[in-house]
């Protein structure tokens, strides 16, 4: 397929992509949009001419600061919506090509969060992370917790302090134990890490006692973020037993701007790890249910070049999204539109691929090599963190831009 | 100070009291009210009339779904609006007096939650109950984690499935691991608990990266609420290692309808447990900052009378409010109007002040007296568990009413 939208080389935002986010321009309000090249497609706007003509949408849908009430339309309208842009975008007799005023450059707008988030859940999905992490931690020999290989762990996050990618991120203080004290100190943190993670946003609500099977899965799930799961390890550490991370991780998250919806990802479908031993049965599943999405992460110094220091891939996941949600929801547990449930961090074998400082640098032992010729083996004042995601094959590349944050003393 | 209202004997909502919550009634929009003795106060119906004159107060804020709209007029204007109240409901020649539609019977509508709860937090600031658990769990002899006294353990929990009083628990079903087995099993919950709590509502909205102190923490506080934090233990057990609870606890929280301000709880302000050995200077605070509060739970099985089977006090908090805020924030971490902080389970030294079913039946080894003649380990389908909740002293009266749910298989 064709678009008459001069597209960039390598650009994430083909036509076969066509994700939805929230933009405004300055002066104005926010509205809802769809990524084309390096343009921005006003919904509103092409709404407001009458080009949207999809049965149940409204154009005041787009007229939102967050893209719950569009989502709220179901999967199938919002489907519908999309591929009606991709008609528009790439049909030579469109009647946008006349209407140069629908397309906005990205360049010259201020991107806001894509959804209003109720609950944040962070699962621990990767196992090589969960194994490097409990090789540090806990006992190398026994790395892997006894219930990991039987459901997708998880926690609950805090959604308030979530922020769109640029936003700069402020270097927490709290309680830090140093290992050979007797008390804690209170301290910035020392240790200021990212995880590299993907989230996943809720599209279909749930009532109170319903479940979700991993067949149902996919059709309550919208789309597609990158994610940031900033982490600051030292007050990690003190803090987290017997509850779990806290103010080691609530200070911020930053996602990326466009959602990526599941129709745009189909083609990139693929066979998760075999899972050892079985999983029970509302865990159990059919059909590829892992994307071949690679994930990338470059480190950029105040004052220095952006070095890629992690490659990894959204297929080396343990658990799938589905089995994610059907755990989620098995004890009834509801979902609302705008919830996100994040990956934990993706991690793959290879160490080029360990998906946190905490990973690349062994807890700090292995300093990580910068183009500038400085090292790091966690975040300094100053230092830029980008994720960048995409999949590509056959000539089609379907991707996520970027998530970034820099980090500010 | 007397009321022209009459009030029932031992009554909660006393003219001392005037708790704000969200009612309905059949066929008409939710609505903000005050409780008086078995009546409500139609707020929206006073500010109609023009009794509620208070400058910045527009009587649209009492026509929502939620106190949000209220609570974001600011602490100074609430409590104006609270003391106007009072003074309506004292006054000999109150223009009330002849207005009897602006009283609802509280028996007549339906409650619903108070406020839109964005993200909420559960802490587990009890030191007897981390003790119990400890000995229970872990290492009797090394019950309490090193951090436990140096900060207030906290995790955050799911808004979503927080449900106002009344609504029937679903007992939820999921993995358990039976001590001798060496797979887990999928079954509905064999030990299903409460946990004793109460919550406070953020009132006042920071900004990320902004801390609050212990000093500023009761300016940030709208009020309080019994919240019953409903737990699944075997559930539990498996699932929360290495990062805390998770469907073990999020089927369901329970929260009491009427939110007390702190206002009406100043006469009830008393210390709290010396803090040894002495915590970090932001921890640190003045005056007395802990609050008398009776705290009693019934146990009332599907075809019998309730019997008190704990009876605690919210005094034995070892971690007060404003240090749990403090806290929540030091690492800058934002707060919204809305948002739920629960103490976590408020057991006290003696046995029957224990604050769980974990607890007082001593992980189910102690089986629990009803007056019917059963007894009770964990909750059984069709119990019903009513919390109460009450400050009282020299004549004064302010309480919580109820929380309750039934459960169901």
């Amino acid at each position: 397929m064709q678009t008459w939208i001069p597209i960039p080389e390598n650009s994430d935002f083909t036509i076969h992509n066509l994700p939805f986010g929230i933009f405004s321009m300055e002066g104005e309000t926010p509205g809802a949009g769809v990524a084309i090249g390096d343009q921005i497609l006003d919904l509103y706007a092409v709404a407001d001419l009458e080009h949207l003509d999809i049965p149940g949408v409204d154009k005041s849908v787009f007229n939102h600061s967050s893209l719950n009430p569009f989502i709220r339309l179901g999967k199938r309208t919002t489907s519908a919506v999309r591929l009606k842009v991709q008609q528009l975008l790439s049909d030579e007799h469109s009647p946008l090509r006349s209407r140069p005023e629908v397309f906005i450059p990205q360049s010259s707008v201020t991107m806001h969060l894509p959804v209003e988030i109720g609950d944040y859940t962070d699962f621990y999905s990767s196992i090589e992370h969960a194994t490097n992490v409990g090789m540090m931690f806990r006992d190398p020999a026994n790395a892997l917790l006894p219930n990991w290989r039987h459901l997708p762990v998880g926690y609950h996050g805090r959604s308030s302090s979530i922020v769109i990618s640029g936003t700069p991120v402020r270097r927490p203080s709290g309680q830090v134990k140093p290992k050979e004290a007797d008390q804690p100190v209170f301290q910035p943190s020392a240790r200021l890490d990212f995880e590299l993670e993907t989230a996943f946003i809720i599209g279909r609500n749930t009532e109170l006692g319903q479940s979700v099977s991993t067949a149902e899965a996919e059709d309550y799930i919208f789309g597609m973020v990158l994610f940031n799961d900033w982490s600051a390890r030292d007050l990690q550490q003190w803090e987290y037993v017997p509850l779990g991370p806290f103010l080691g991780k609530n200070f911020a998250s930053s996602i990326s701007p466009w959602v990526v919806t599941l129709d745009a990802l189909e083609p990139f479908r693929t066979e998760g790890p075999v899972q050892e031993p079985a999983v029970l049965p509302y865990l159990q599943y059919t059909g590829k249910k892992n994307y071949d999405i690679h994930l990338e992460v470059g480190l950029q110094p105040a004052a220095g070049d952006e070095t890629v220091i992690c490659r990894s891939n959204f297929k080396y996941m343990y658990w799938n999204m589905c089995q994610q949600l059907a755990h989620h929801t098995v004890n009834g547990c509801n979902i609302r539109i705008g919830d996100l449930m994040a990956s934990g961090t993706i991690s793959g074998k290879d160490p080029g691929s360990y998906g946190s400082m905490l990973e690349l640098s062994w807890s700090g032992t292995k300093p990580i090599q910068l183009k500038d010729g400085s090292t790091r083996t966690f975040l300094q004042d100053g230092d830029t963190v980008r994720m960048r995601g995409w999949a590509e094959q056959g000539g089609v590349r379907v991707g996520f831009g970027a998530v970034e944050g820099r980090i500010v003393g």
